[in-house]
This record gives structure tokens, C-alpha cells and sequence, in this order.
């Protein structure tokens, strides 16, 4: 089938391999690219990765700032397929957060429901930062989460 | 086997069940719950629902507040087994935080890894607090987690 | 530990439980259940069986209809925890929405990202109505959801 | 084995690239695709990523509408194998369907059984329908589906 | 919970226990159980173990044939939730069965496909017998199905 | 590795591409096929789908009915590897005889062991036919399966 | 339900338990119990453990043997059905046997298929002995199994 | 990476292929392959399907047999990592077998148990054998397996 | 069933509920346990738990110190069935041994082969420790396990 | 995209590749590599199997050594993202530590409570060695694990 291959057949995994080869050249971080397309290096990742989708204009700023292929743009307004093929991630720096998740996701439900009444926080209208915080005792990853409270019907 | 049980084979479990069913009674809330052991909400419902062990002061307090039967002191202070049956948990409102983990797992990696180097967030040496931020759009539901950065060793 | 049991401890499911015989016992539909407390029966029928929460005027209205003790409305109002065992649902008349799924899901995805942008349908703020449609060709079940539109944040 | 290779090989997965790419190309959306070969979008689409097997003549309006190689045609009237390879899909746009089968498939099942008897809704005798609904609060997603009611047999 | 139960609360497990007593008590086989209410014994095993629901004459034939309680015929009418354990069945002799459908699923769909179209056998339009079939060599198990064609619909 | 190919190397896979494309490209049917080897429909597909291994004149009728190159006869007399990828067949057409063997398994076990005693039916000396049975109320699939009973061993 | 439960009820399980804790109180071996009933250990346990039904007559020599009640003969001639709840045995002393399959399967395959032809060992007619073997070197457990071969149909 | 690519990346997998290539070339059984390098056949398939290691004057003398590349006994000698890909096999001549340990495993244990006291037989200290025993109802397949039996530590 | 109940049938989970509660009241460790019956407090903890079985004198001297029933010397003499039910551990404490065996496990393999040959590390004829490290920056947690070497049989 | 493909793409897997090939060419072992970069033989060959990362200056003295390309260095300064498929490895060397967990799991955690209090032994501040230790009754594998003891935060 090699013989109907367009330019049209850019994956998200090819742009990750691109982006990730530039940034590797060029000798940048997170970010660094962030800030150059002006969003926070979360979501800068995260499109990068493909799992979310940018904005023209962003989409742009990152194929200027980066060197890459014009198309690579079209590739990243895109809306991804999220997929992760771990049910239980394996690595340890994420399966800590999946830890968090089993130890706590009861404890998260009921605070929300206390707090807000039967709902839930949304994952799509939602943000979220990493910081380092200094510590005298060892310094700490600090993760804030935000994501819209959403109610339960009733009808 | 009935005849061997003792005092000592009130559970997790059961003392759970001991003190929602007084939390109910009573009419508290979780903040007020935790207020009155002087510890932060997210750590007393997780020791109150047998995720966490309390030290020996905040168990007696919680049983004099609560007003339970002595023995569920000796039960709270034991290190409780975390288990949870549901790999992907199914509660949409715990499932989110899941699907969060999917979607950013590798994000968070990456810069945790960049801001601090090759290593984790401790999920042991760990806090977390959730809040209520208002926000004209819709409040939003904010979850901090802060855990000490830890360095993977070479030897 | 049955020495502690309190009335608090009375399950969504015993409530489920209590609902359904009283139903049976008094020949009801859940068309009749759900009109009696002016609410949908697709609503009613699924906090009936522990999957929603009732606001408590419904709770009440449900309890005085069927005639069932009064802590019974307590349980109806309190935020339920979804959960469902099997993963891939075995009975066919389940099964069959998982198979739509399954088929559609990329589908639903797709028209939807292209009328409304990158984003999702709510499952919470979410109703849905089955309704029977005359057909010569064979009688049609007709199920419509209609789910808020939620667009994914980029920060 | 190549060199046993044939223009017989081309596969579903082929066709399906085919098209997104000539989709890409033209720049369709499809909605206008589905009006070209007066069929609705959502089975339009299904078709087109191999889910569901198309008439000839819908098959050459859309060889022609895509500017499409004429054995494109000859594979897309063929039946697929209908495969999905997540039991529990991750993507959330999909998942939040799988989410409304999991908490209200026994509801489903029960007013079914209620208004029809003991029976199903068929999932193949079956269509579905995508709307944007107009909503001051927010425009909301309307999905209609309808199945041919299927009575189960005693023999 | 005990205090609320009611002879609503009659399960079609139980029943399954009582036809299975009262069989062994009256060392019946399930062709006579099937004979007395004039149904297949398929169908007739299936209906007693909870797989499929009695029309109401058939209910009361077989609580007078095997001297049940009047209220096991409401349970055995009520359309049952089709579920069973084990993905991957152990017994040897339904694991064959399940063998039949992995080494020869592809090839059913295939000549359906050739004999009738783009479509299925109906599971619930549906019927099937099984006879002992004499033969030199050793007797044979022959089991034959029957099932309505649905053939896909295009919209 | 490539150095080392030989024409030993030809799988299974690749010569059941090589006869579906002859098929296609001569225009046969199943029946057809069958019929020229003078063998049934659903051991003739198994066979050239690499589920059963040939007899070496069935596999040169068949070489030569397809025109196919003669080291396909060798492959088609291998003993094949039986093995599916999908625990739960996710194809509607496949899904409903998992769905029945789900369903009606308990039954099959029960009336084999009343008719033979304990034992199962044998899916190895087995034979299985599927026909087109009209009906005015719609065509029916039939799919009759037949298997020596094999009766478990006391020792 | 318990007032349904008649002498009928007795399962396999409970069989079960009495037999181990006759043999425990009666202090005999497998062997010594196998050769009261003149079979051999690995028949006997298994059928004891609910794996395999007993014919008439062993089955009351068992009962006799034991001292159990008569009602045990009746659940110990049923067909079972045999059912093992961990897909992959923990046991080492188990999970080395299903090692060995893991192993050697494909080796046991290719030697029965040149020995024998495209077929299988039987495990239905089938037989199986454990042995001590002296061995100065560490003595060495000994495990002979035959089943019948059965060959491949074709049709 | 092709460049990178050296007579070192030959792996268990390649040679497997070559072994096999070369069987079937010059028309050899397992039997004969094993006597030629005196060693039995179940470990001689073993070792050239890469499930052992070979001693070095073994895989050189397969490798003279079978005139393979000189570098195909460095691999043969190196320890294998033994990985099955299907945690229930399909393959019903490799099933029986995973059936025979989930029926007949708790009865193994047993008697391991009864005859040596608590401990396993060892899979790695391990030798087993297949042949075929005449039989006038029907050829059997025996398989004896033999390994030291290890006993549980105390410390 | 209850009615056939004898003191034969305690389990070795009622044993481990008896010792867990008899350690509690008298205040032991499981040093303290394990110093009186002079063995290894890993060992002792693992036979109290039901997963070694204990020499009988051990036994004996285990129910002297703990004032246990007598007959749970029996139970304690006998072989365990070692089970687990979660396949990957939930409990951060027995998940982090889990997640070595996943990061290290291929390490450990290669050196094992290195250093001995082709075997493996004993898990029957095995010991361990568990050890409490003084260090400046922190305690740490020392395992050291040793398990005889057991090298792969050719024959 | 091969077009897009630079020297960045090279992965963890072909470094790997790139390691074991030189190491078989040079004949080293890996006691003999992790010598020569002054680290210990576990954390050599983690780090060249892609599971942990190479500080820069270890990275260039195994890249001098076994003579391979520069950005070779590159790559093992990365951080890993640690994968392992089985989520039960089926090798039987590594199986048996999977089982050593599970088995023994619950007495590590116990005894690290008993020790330290309530709290783990860290997989990441974490070093393990593997010797020979020389036995009359047959050599033994000895694997010290050391971990630094991380203490439950209460908050």
C-alpha cells in the first residue's frame, strides 16, 4: 500500500518524533517551548505528545519556533485519539499518581461531594502545573490540579 | 469458628463502619471531623476509611469525639493493608482522576524529570489537599498534591 | 461486630431491595413510580437501584408512595459510588449497548469533534429517555441521550 | 511473501487511510461526504473506517465523489470483521459512552423489558443519529438511537 | 437488613434450588420436565436455571408438576439477567464448546456471509435441540441451532 | 535475518492471503471451492484459513483448482497452531455463539450428561454444517454441529 | 431461603469437607482410601475433591469406608462441573505443572503430531499416576499420564 | 538502526526459523534430529524452538546435521528467556493439557504431598518423555514427566 | 451444612485469626514469637499466616506460648496452599518488591546466568531475612534472600 | 516519515542492541563491564538494558569501552521509562522472585512495620547485589536488596 502514501499520512506519533528530535537538537526544555508559544508546560507537553489538541495559532508558533515541516501544523490542531495501552502504568514516576488514585480516589469523592454536593471534577475543563518547592528536608514536587465542578442531573 | 472470636477481631473494616454510621449520627462533617483532631481533612477520612494509620493521640481523640468503643482506638493506630479491587475504578468521579493519570502520566514524567532529574514523587512522604475555588463560570474543584522529589540511586 | 449495628447502616443496596418488593407487591411500573414523584423513568428507575442520588422532596415522595420506613429516603438522598463488576457486560440486552459502543465509539467521536470542536458529551450533566416506537415492520426502541458539550481547556 | 502480493490485498485499514486522506485533501467534511452519496454521516463514517460493509452503488458514488483507485470500491462492499482492541476505551470522548452502559445498562434493560416484554433492542437492525442542540447554557450533544425491537423465543 | 425481608425477595437462584430438589426428590429428567409443560428440553433446562423467563402457563405447569410454592411461577416469569462468571468457561464439556466457536467463529461468518448477506444469526430469535445420534463408531452428540438472519442496516 | 529466507519459510498467514486473493480474482464462492475438493463448505474454509490441515490430494485439488504455486500444498498439510487473539470475539456475528455457549452452556452440559451420561461432546472428531432455511417470517441460519461423545475415564 | 432447603442441597463442596475431615479423624492416607474402593489415588482424590463423579458402587463403598452419611453416595455420582477459579495456580507445587505446559506445549504438540498425526491426546479418556522414584541423587517425583489420540475430522 | 546491525543480533527466534528450514529440507523428524546429536527428542525440540539451552558439542553438532551457519550454536548455547504469550493456550492439543493441570492440579499436590512431605517437583531438574502406546481401542499418547522433588525450607 | 461441621474443619485462616488475636492480647512481636519457637521471624510470620507449614514441634511450641486450642497444632503441621488473589499487589509496601521484580527482574537473570550457568534461584529450598540498617541519611530496610541454585537437566 | 528520521531517533532498544552485541564480540561479561565504568555488576546491567539512566561521565566510560558510537552516551543519560509486559513473567527465573513476592509479600510488610512503623521499604533509593555463595549441599544465589525506609506522612 506504500504506492498511496500521501503527505496526508502524518501521524501524531511522527510529530512526537519530530518534535522531540528538534528539541533534542536545539537543546531545549519543556519549557522553553512553553513559554515561546506562551502556554504553560503542561499542556505544551501534553499536545507535543499528542494528547491534546493546539489551537492554529499555537500549532504555528511551535513549527516557527521548532524548524519543523509546514504540515506538522494541520497534524497538531488535530483532535488526538487518547489512547494508553498500561491499564496499570509500570514506570514508577507515573504508577505513583495511579497509587495515589487507589489510595485516595475514595477519600477525593467524598471531600468533593462535601464540599460541592453530588458531582464530580471535570478531566476536560480542567488545568494543571508542576512545581519544584524547596525543602529543607528535600524539596518536593508540588501538582495542582483545577477542573470545573460538574453536577448530576436529575430529570 | 465463632467461638474463638475475641475483641480482637474488630477490623478496618468494621471500625469503618463504626464511625460513619456516628459521623451520620451526629450530623459531621468531615472538616468538622477533622478540625476537632486538629489534622487536615483528606488525612482523617483516609485513616477514618482504613488507607491510613493514626498516631495513637489522634485516634483517641477521634474515638472521644465520635463516641466509640475504646478497642477502635488500638485498630485505628495499626498500618492498614491499602487494597482496592477495581484496577480501572468505575465511579466517574474517582475514574476522572484515572483518566487524568492516562492522559498527563507521561506529561508528569517528563518534568518532573526535568525539573529535578531522574527520579519520582514520593506517594509515601505525601500530602494532599482538595478545595473549593469559586469562579463565575462554574466553582471549580482544586486538588494539590505535594510530594517529596525523590532521586533514583546509581551504584 | 453485628453488636454495633446501627439503623446508619442501611445499604443503597437494601434499599434497592426494599424498593423492588414493594414495587412488585403493589403491581407498580416504573412509568407509574416515576410519574408519581414527576420525575423521568429513566432517572427514577436508576436512583431506585443506587445508581444516582434523589433530592431529598423526591426521596420522600418516593418513600411515602411505596411505603417504606423513613430512613430509607436518607440512604436515596446520599451520593451513591457507581460501580459495576462486569467489564464487559454478559446479559444481551446490555450487551448490546456495549456492541454500539464498541462499533460507533469511534463514529460518535469523530461527529462530534466535527460539530461541536475537540471535546466531549457529558455523562453527568446527561439525560437520556427509552421510548417504544410503533413500526409495521416490527415495533422500534428508541433511545435518546443528550449530554452537555464539553470543550477541552488548553492553559 | 511479497512477491506473491496482488491488488487483491488491499484491505479495510488501506481503504480507511485512502479516504481520510483524500477527506484531508478536499478538505470534506463529513457531513458533505454522507450528502454525496445520500446516506446519513454517522453511517457514512462507520462505513468508511471499515465497520460496516456498503452497497455497490454507495460505494462507487464515494470512489468518485474521492477521486478514489476503483478497487477501493470492490473492498468497501465487503463485510468487516468488527474488532476493537480496548475492552474499556481510554479515549475519553468514547469512554463516556461506555461510562452510560455501565451505569444505566441495567436501567435500560429494565424499561425495555417494561414497555416491550423479554427482549433487546437489535444492534444491528439499528441506526443512530448526532445533533448539536442549541442550549443557552450550553449547546448540548443529542444522540438518537433506535433498534429494532427482538422478542426472545420458547420453543 | 434482614427485618425487611419479604417473600419478594425470592431470587431465581433460589428457584433454580427448588427445581433441582424437587427434580432429584422426584427423580425426574429434564425431557419429562419438558413433556409435562409441552416445551423443549433446552429451553426448559435453560427457563429452570434463570437463563430465560416462563410465559405465565408454562410457569404454572411446571409449580404443579413439581409441587412448588404458587409464588417460585412469579419469579420464573420475570425476564432474567443473562450472566455467567467465567470469561473463558473451565468445564471441559462447555469449554469444547467454546473451542468450536474460536477454531470455527471466522469460518460461520464467512459462509453467512456468503449464504445470506452482510448480517447475523439472531441469539434471540433462537432455538436449538440436542440428540444422541447412534453410530457404530460410538455415538454422537448432535447439536443444532437456529437462529432468524438480521441483516445490517445502511441509513 | 532476511539472508536466510527460504521458501520453507511460507506460513500459514501467507497462503491464506494467497487463496483469498485467488478467490477473489476468480470470482469463487465457498461452495465452490469446496465442491472442486470435493469437501464441505465449513471444513474447506477452516482448512484455507489454517485452522485444519489438509490431506495432501485435498490440498493439490485445491493448488490446482487456484492456480497457486505447488510449495502451498506443503503448508496446507501442516499441522496448524489453533489460536484466536480475542478471549471475547468482538465481531456481532462471532459474539452471538460466544453469547450462546455463555448462555446455553449449563444446558448443553446438562443434557449430554443425560443422554450419555458423564462425558462431554468432542470438538476434535467433529463435523458442522451451516444451511439457509427459509422461513416466511424471514430466513433462519442453521448451523448443526456434530461430535463423538467421550465419556471421562474411572481408573 | 433456608426454609426451601432440603437434604437435596448437599453439594459437592460440602461432600468435600466431610470426606477430608473423615480422612483426618480416621487417620488414613489417599492410598489407603483408593484401595478400599480398588482405585487408584488419583482417581479417588479427585473424585473426592469434587473433580470426578463416582460410579454406584464405588461410591457406596467410599460412603461405607468413611462412616459418612448415605446421602453422600448421591452428590458423589454427579457429574461435576469442574471448575477452577485462578487462571495462572499460585501454588508452586501447582504452578510448576502449569510451567511445564508453558514450556513444553509446543514441544508436546510437535511430537504428538509426528507420532500420531494431526490430532490430540484425549484428557477425557485419560488416566494418570504419581510415583516415588529412589534416586541417590535426591529422589524424583514420577507422573505418567495417557490419553487416548484422537484424530482431526475432515468432512 | 540497520546500520548498526551485526552477526550479533542472530537471534533465538532466526534460528528457529533456520532449524526448522532445514528439517523440512531434508525431510528429517524430531527423532531423527535428536539421535543424530544423542539427547531425546522432547529436549532436542525444546532446545531448537529456543526453550533450552544446548551444551556447546550439542548445538555444534546440530549445526553440522543441519549445516546452519556456524554462528547458529552461539545462540543455541545461550540461556533462553522462556516466554508464552497466551496465558490460557488455544491450541487444543496444548489445552488438554492446561485442563488436565486445572482439574488434576489440587490432586497432584496431594499426593506430591502425601508420598514426600511438603514440597514441589521440580520443573527445572526436569525430564519428560512422549510415545505412543498400541492399543486396540485406540492408540494412546503416555507422557511421562519426572522431576526431583524439592522440599520446603524451615529457618 | 452446618450440622456436619466437626472441629476438623478449622481452616488455616481461623489458625491465623487465633494467632493474630492471641499476639495482640499477650502484646508479642513476631521476633518475640519467632526467638520462643527458635526460628526465624520471617518464617514464623509466614507459617502463622498459612503459607509454611510448620515441623510439628514448632507447632507445639507455638500453642504452648500462645495458649492456643490444641487441635491448632494440627492444622498448623499441615501443607499450605499457597494463594494470592491479586496478581499485582495493591499494598505500596508488598507493591514496591513487585515493581523491583518488574525493573530488576531481566538483572537478576542475566547475572544468576553469569555467575552459575544456566538455572535459576531456589524459591523452595530458600531463606530471608529482613534486617533494620542504622544510616545518617536516613534507616534503611535490608532483604537478603538465598535460594540453592538449580541448574537447568539436558537429556 | 523514514525521511524525517534522524540520529535522535536512536532509542533505549537499540542501544541495548548496540551494548549486548559488542559485549558477545569482545567477550566480556558483565562483571567484567561494570568494572570498568566502577560501578557495581545489578546497576551496569539495569542501566544498559534501558531500565535505570547513566550519569554523563559512566555513560562515556562504557561507550569508550565497548567501543561504540558517541550518541550512544546520549541516550543512556536519559531518563528510562520503565516497561515490562508479563505482567507475570513467565520465565521461570524471574517467575520464581514474582513468587518469592507473593508468597512472602504480606511477611515483609509486616516485619517493616514491626521494625520501623508504619511505612515502605523505597524501590528508588534502592541497591541490590547478587553473589555466589559456595555450599556443600549445592551453591546458593544470594540477592541483598537495601532500600531506605520511607515513613507514611500524616497531615
Amino acid at each position: 500500500m506504500k504506492d498511496f502514501e500521501t503527505p496526508a499520512d502524518l501521524t501524531k506519533e511522527d510529530v512526537t518524533v519530530l518534535i522531540l528530535s528538534a528539541k533534542k537538537r536545539m537543546g531545549l526544555t519543556w519549557e522553553q517551548i512553553a513559554e515561546a508559544i506562551a502556554m504553560s508546560p503542561v499542556w505544551t507537553h501534553s499536545a507535543c505528545v499528542g494528547m491534546n489538541a493546539m489551537p492554529p495559532e499555537k500549532a504555528d508558533a511551535l513549527v516557527a519556533q521548532l524548524e519543523l515541516p509546514a504540515e506538522v501544523a494541520d497534524v497538531l490542531v488535530e483532535s488526538p485519539t487518547k489512547v494508553w495501552s498500561q491499564t496499570v502504568p509500570t514506570d514508577p514516576c507515573i504508577y505513583r499518581f495511579y497509587e495515589i488514585v487507589g489510595v485516595y480516589g475514595p477519600t477525593l469523592k467524598a471531600l468533593i461531594h462535601e464540599k460541592f454536593g453530588d458531582g464530580i471534577m471535570s478531566a476536560i475543563d480542567f488545568d494543571m502545573t508542576v512545581t519544584r518547592v524547596e525543602n529543607p528536608k528535600g524539596d518536593r514536587v508540588k501538582v495542582e490540579m483545577s477542573g470545573k465542578y460538574l453536577s448530576y442531573n436529575s430529570w
